[in-house]
C-alpha cells in the first residue's frame, strides 16, 4: 500500500514533550519558511526507488515506525542548516541527516532514533558548484546524484573526456555514498579515498563552519585537488559517523581511459571459489584486474533477471540446488555456481596484455569458461555491470528485488582477506545460517585491493513478519559468528549498529571509547543521529537505546 | 663541533621547578630503568645523518637551544609507553614522541616546546613485527627504518617480488614519514594513502590503547589489507598532529611491476617551466607517469653533484646564471634550465607505450632533449633516482647540503594544482624572496596526482647567524606572499608552524578551533607535543608560545 496511517501517532523525540516539540517546531517554520518544514504526523507514504519516502526506511527490518522521523526539515544552505543545528541544540532535538536518504540495504532514509528530525539536505542543496575538466575533479552538494553527475558531464560535452564512477544504482547521492565508504567498479570504486576536501557544519551550538583539507585556506585553489592540507586531516572522522553534517565535498573524476572491455568468466562448481579467489588476489593486487569486479553467486545471476522466485519454485526453504543449476542452463552464462563480472581498460594492445594473463589464470579452473560478450543480447544483466564499470549510472540491479513480494533487502557485509580459505568460512557460514533460516543465499565477492567484501543480500518480503524475524536472526547470526572469526562489517543497517559496532571491541572497547570521547567533544549536546554506526552521545549512553 | 656545553643548562619544562622535574625523572627511572631514561643537562652531541642527534635539531634555524629537548626516554614497550604518557600526565610534563628524528629540514628531532621529553620510540621498538606476502603489507614499528625493511624483504628473497617505497632518504622511519605525510617516489609515494591501521597510544591520563581501522576486531586478519574499518575513520587525526603516538602501522608494499625503467630530460630555458607544467597534468592524472617525478631546477643538478658552492662563485648572493649554466655544460645533463627525472613501469612493451606518449609531448618543448641513461657513468646523480624509483634506500641525495660549509637546509613546500600560471607565481616569488635574501633558489617540483608539492630547499651556514636569519626571513615572506596567492604548505619545519598553520584560517579558523577542541578532548593536560603543526593545548594556547 502507498498510504499507512501511523498507527503510533507523532514520533515525538525522547525527552521532550509534544507541545514544545511543537512549538519548536513552529519555531523553525519561522526560521527556515513553512513550506521548508513538515511535521509527520499522519501516515507513511511508501513510494518505490525513484520516489522513496525519506520518513523512514522503504525496506524495513522491523516495523516501520521503529525508525521513524518525527518531521523533515528542507535547508536551503548552509547558513538554514546551521539555524536548524542551533535549534536542535537549544530543544535538544535529535537531527538525522541525509542526503538522498536511497541507502536501501542499509537503513533507506531512517532515523536511528524514533523521532527524530530529518534533514533532508539534498531536496533543495543539489548544485554541482564545479567541474574541473583540467584537473578532473567536482565540487558538489549533498543532492548530485550519481546520475545528475553523470548527465552533467554528458551535457557539458566532457562525457568522453572524463568518468563518474558509480555504485550499482545510480541514484544514490556522491556525498551520502562516499561518506557511508560506498563502492563502485571503475578503478576509482573506492569513493572514500577518491575525495578531496569537506565542508562540515559542526553538531555543537555554535554550529561551526569548517573546510577540510586546503579548504583551510582563504582564496585556496587546491581544495579539489589535495586532500590532506595541514595538520591533522579529520575528514575520516566525518565518514560513517555522526559527528558533522556535510555540506560539500570534492570529488575525483576520472579521465577516460582510452578504451574498456567487460568481460564475464563462469566456474561450475560452488567448491571452485576458494581456489579462485587465490589466483584473483596476485592479479588483482598488481592491477591486472583493475576494477572492483563481483564475484556472484549463479543464483544472484538468475535473480537479477527480475523473476519471482515462485516462478522457478514453488516450495519452502532456499531453492534447491538442481532448480536453480537446471534454470541457468537455458540463460547466457549457462548453468555454472559463479560469475567473474570485470573489466579491462585502456587502448586494446595494453588491454589484450592484461586479458591474455587473466584467461590463462582463470582457465587453471576446470571447466571454467570465458562467455563472448558478442553472444550475448542487448538486455542481458552482462551489460548493466559493463555501463557500470565504465561509468555510466544504471539501475538493472533493482531487479533481484522482484524475488520476493513486497521485495526488500537488507546486507551482510563482512571484509576478509583475499584468500580462499577466507572466503569458503564466510561462504559457509552465512550458507549455515541461510539454511536454517530458510532463506535463499546469493553471495557476491567485491574484491577490493587487498581486502574484499562480501555482499550476501537477503531478499525478504517487508510484508511478511515472520519472514523479517528470520532475516534479522540470520543477520545476527552471521554476524556473530563471522566476528568469532575475526571478520568484521565494514557498512551496516541501522537496526544491526549496535551489535556490528560491539565486534570492534578489541582492547575492553577501546575504540568506542574514542568514538565516545570524540563524540561528547564535538557534539555536547548530543543532538546528531545518536546511535548512527554504535556511537551514542552522553545523554542517551547506557539508557537501553542499543538494539 | 660535535660537543658544546649547553650554555642555558637544563631545559626544565614549563610550570614545573627543577627539583620536582628531577625528582619526577628519577621516579621515571624506577618505572623504565635507569638505563632507558637520559637527562640531557650538559653538552649538545651535533653528530650527521647516520648519527643523528635525538635532543635537538641538528640543522637549526633558531639557537640551537630553542628546540631542546630536557631528557630522553627509551620506551622498550607500549607498555612503557603507557607508563611514560601517566607520568607524564601525572607531573604535567610536555612529551616529544620521535620514531627516527631523522626529520631533517622540517626540525629534525626537535621538540617544538623547549624542555619537552623526548620519547625516542624506535631505538627499542623497532621490529618488523609481520610481512605478508601473500597479501603485500608489513606491520611495524616505530624504529623501523626504510633501509631495514629494505633489508629485510632481500633478506627472506621477497625482493624480487615486492618493492617497498622510499623517500630521497632512507634513514627515515616507515612510521615517522607517514605520520608527517611524507612522499616517495615509486608509484605507491603517497605514504599515507598506503598504510592501513594504527595502533596509537592516547594522551589522556588513562593512556588509553586503540587500534584504528579493522584493528578494533579481536583476533582479526585484515588490519593490515583494508584500511577504513566500521565507524569513523579516525587514523588521519593523528597525522601531523599531536593526538596519539603511534606504536605499530600496517603498510602495503609494492608487487614487482615486471619491469622498470628510468628516463630523464632536460629543457633549456627557466620559461619552459610553464608549459610543461601544463603537458605534465594529463599525462600525470592519466597514469601516463606514473611516479611523483622530481622537476629540477637545473642548479639543483649541479648542486647534488656534493661540491661546495664557492667551487663554482666565490661571490656573495646567489650564483649568476651564467655562472650555473656553463658549469653544466660539462655535465651529463648539458646547460639546461630544467631537469625532469621520472621512470616507467611493467612489461617493455607496456613501458614502450607509455615512454612514446610521453617523449612526443615532452618534445613539443622546444629544446627539450632526452638524455640517453647509457650514456651516463655509474655515480651520475640520475642512477640515485633510479633507484629511489624503483624502491631503493638512498642517501646521495644528502651531498646538496655541502653546498655550504655547515650545511644545513630547511623547506617551504606549498601545494599547488598542477598548472602552468601557478608553478610560474610560485617559481617568482620565491626567486624574488631568495633574491632579497641572496640565497640560492633550488626549487623542484614534485608531481602528485592532481597537484604538486613545490619544494624549495634552502642550504644554509647553521653556523652563521646572519644567513640564518636571512633564510629565516626568505621562509616567512615566501610563506605569506604564498598564502596572499592562496597556496598552502603540505607540510613545515617546527619553527615556522604557527606561521603555516596561522594562513589556514578560513571562516576566522574554523579549523584551528574543531582541532583545539579535539586536542582538549584527547590530551586534557595538555601533555603531548605542544604546538606541533600550530596546535596547543588548553595549558599554552595564547600565552605567547606561537613564534
Ligand atoms: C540493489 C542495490 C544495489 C546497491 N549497490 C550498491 C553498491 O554497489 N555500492 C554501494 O556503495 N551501495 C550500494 N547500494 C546501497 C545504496 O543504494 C547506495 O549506497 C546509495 O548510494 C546511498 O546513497 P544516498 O545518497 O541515498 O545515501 P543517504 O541515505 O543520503 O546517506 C547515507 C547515510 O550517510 C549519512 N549522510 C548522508 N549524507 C550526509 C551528510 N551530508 N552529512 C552527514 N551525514 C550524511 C546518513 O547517516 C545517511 O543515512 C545498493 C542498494 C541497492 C538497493
Ligand atoms: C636531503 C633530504 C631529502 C629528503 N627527502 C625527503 C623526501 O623525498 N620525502 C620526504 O617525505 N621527506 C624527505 N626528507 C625529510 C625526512 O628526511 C624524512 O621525511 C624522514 O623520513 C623523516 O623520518 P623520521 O622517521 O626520522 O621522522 P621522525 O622525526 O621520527 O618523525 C617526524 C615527526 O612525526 C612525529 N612522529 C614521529 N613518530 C611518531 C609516533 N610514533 N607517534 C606520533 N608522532 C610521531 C613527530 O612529531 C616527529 O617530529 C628529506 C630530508 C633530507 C635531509
Amino acid at each position: 500500500p502507498d498510504f499507512v496511517p501511523l498507527t503510533r501517532g507523532l514520533a515525538v523525540p525522547q525527552g521532550i514533550s509534544k507541545a514544545s516539540f511543537l512549538s519548536a517546531v513552529h519555531h523553525l517554520k519561522a526560521l527556515l519558511g513553512t513550506e521548508n518544514v513538515e511535521l509527520n504526523d499522519t501516515e507513511i507514504k511508501n513510494g518505490w526507488y525513484m520516489e522513496h519516502p525519506n520518513t523512514h526506511d522503504m525496506m524495513p527490518l522491523l516495523h516501520t515506525e521503529e525508525f521513524l522521523a518525527s518531521a523533515v526539515v528542507y535547508p536551503g544552505s548552509v547558513q538554514d542548516v546551521q539555524l536548524t543545528v542551533k535549534w536542535a541544540n537549544k530543544h535538544l532535538i535529535p537531527l538525522h541527516p541525509i542526503s538522498i536518504g536511497r541507502n536501501l540495504g542499509y537503513g533507506g532514509a531512517a532515523p536511528r532514533v524514533r523521532g527524530s528530525v530529518t534533514l533532508d539536505l539534498g531536496r533543495r542543496m543539489n548544485k554541482i558548484l564545479d567541474i574541473n575538466a583540467e584537473d578532473y575533479t567536482c565540487l558538489v552538494e549533498p543532492g548530485v546524484t550519481f546520475y545528475a553527475l553523470y548527465e552533467e558531464l554528458q551535457r557539458r560535452g566532457l562525457g568522453d573526456k572524463m568518468w563518474i564512477d558509480t555504485p550499482d544504482l545510480g541514484g544514490g547521492s556522491v556525498i551520502g555514498n562516499t561518506l557511508d565508504r560506498g563502492v563502485g567498479y571503475t578503478p576509482y570504486g573506492d569513493h572514500w579515498a577518491m575525495h578531496s576536501g569537506l565542508e562540515v557544519v559542526l553538531p555543537g551550538p555554535e554550529a561551526n563552519l569548517v573546510r577540510t583539507g586546503m579548504g583551510g585556506l582563504d582564496g585556496g585553489n587546491t581544495w579539489q585537488v589535495f586532500p590532506y592540507g595541514f595538520g591533522p586531516s579529520s575528514d575520516g572522522i566525518f565518514s560513517q559517523s555522526n559527528f558533522g553534517i556535510v555540506t560539500k565535498m570534492g570529488m575525483a573524476l576520472m579521465p577516460n581511459p582510452g578504451g574498456y572491455e567487460s568481460f564475464m568468466y563462469t566456474f561450475p562448481r560452488e567448491s571452485d571459489l576458494a581456489p579462485l579467489i587465490d589466483i584473483i588476489r596476485p592479479l588483482r593486487i598488481s592491477n591486472i584486474l583493475e576494477n572492483v569486479a563481483q564475484l556472484r553467486h549463479g543464483l544472484q545471476t538468475l535473480s537479477v533477471k527480475g523473476h519471482p522466485r515462485t516462478k522457478f519454485y514453488k516450495g519452502s526453504g532456499p531453492v534447491p540446488e538442481n532448480v536453480w543449476r537446471k534454470e541457468l542452463q537455458d540463460t547466457a552464462t549457462g548453468e555454472c555456481a559463479w560469475v567473474y563480472y570485470g573489466m579491462s581498460y585502456g587502448p586494446a594492445h595494453i588491454r589484450k596484455y592484461k586479458l591474455d594473463v587473466i584467461h590463462s589464470e582463470f582457465l587453471r579452473i576446470p571447466g571454467a569458461k570465458k562467455i563472448d560478450p558478442s553472444t550475448l543480447p542487448a538486455d542481458e544483466y552482462f551489460w548493466s555491470r559493463d555501463r557500470i564499470a565504465s561509468g555510466t549510472p544504471d539501475f538493472e540491479e533493482l531487479l533481484w528485488v522482484n524475488w520476493m513480494p513486497n521485495g526488500a533487502h537488507i546486507a551482510f557485509s563482512p571484509v576478509s582477506p583475499i584468500r580462499g580459505p577466507d572466503a569458503t568460512k564466510l561462504y559457509e557460514l552465512a550458507k549455515k545460517r541461510h539454511d536454517e533460516a530458510g532463506i535463499d543465499l546469493m553471495p557476491a565477492f567485491c574484491v577490493g585491493l587487498r581486502e574484499m567484501h562480501l555482499i550476501v543480500e537477503i531478499v525478504f518480503d517487508s510484508e511478511d513478519e515472520g519472514m523479517r524475524a528470520r532475516a534479522e536472526k540470520c543477520l545476527r547470526d552471521m554476524i556473530d559468528d563471522a566476528a568469532a572469526l575475526g571478520y568484521g562489517e565494514y557498512r551496516t543497517h541501522l537496526a544491526l549498529m549496535d551489535q556490528v559496532a560491539g565486534t570492534y571491541n578489541w582492547n575492553d572497547g577501546a575504540l568506542m571509547k574514542m568514538n565516545n570521547t570524540l563524540k561528547d567533544a564535538l557534539d555536547p549536546n548530543g543532538i546528531l543521529a545518536p546511535g548512527r554506526c554504535g556511537i551514542w552521545p552522553a545523554r542517551y549512553r547506557n539508557r537501553g537505546w542499543e538494539l
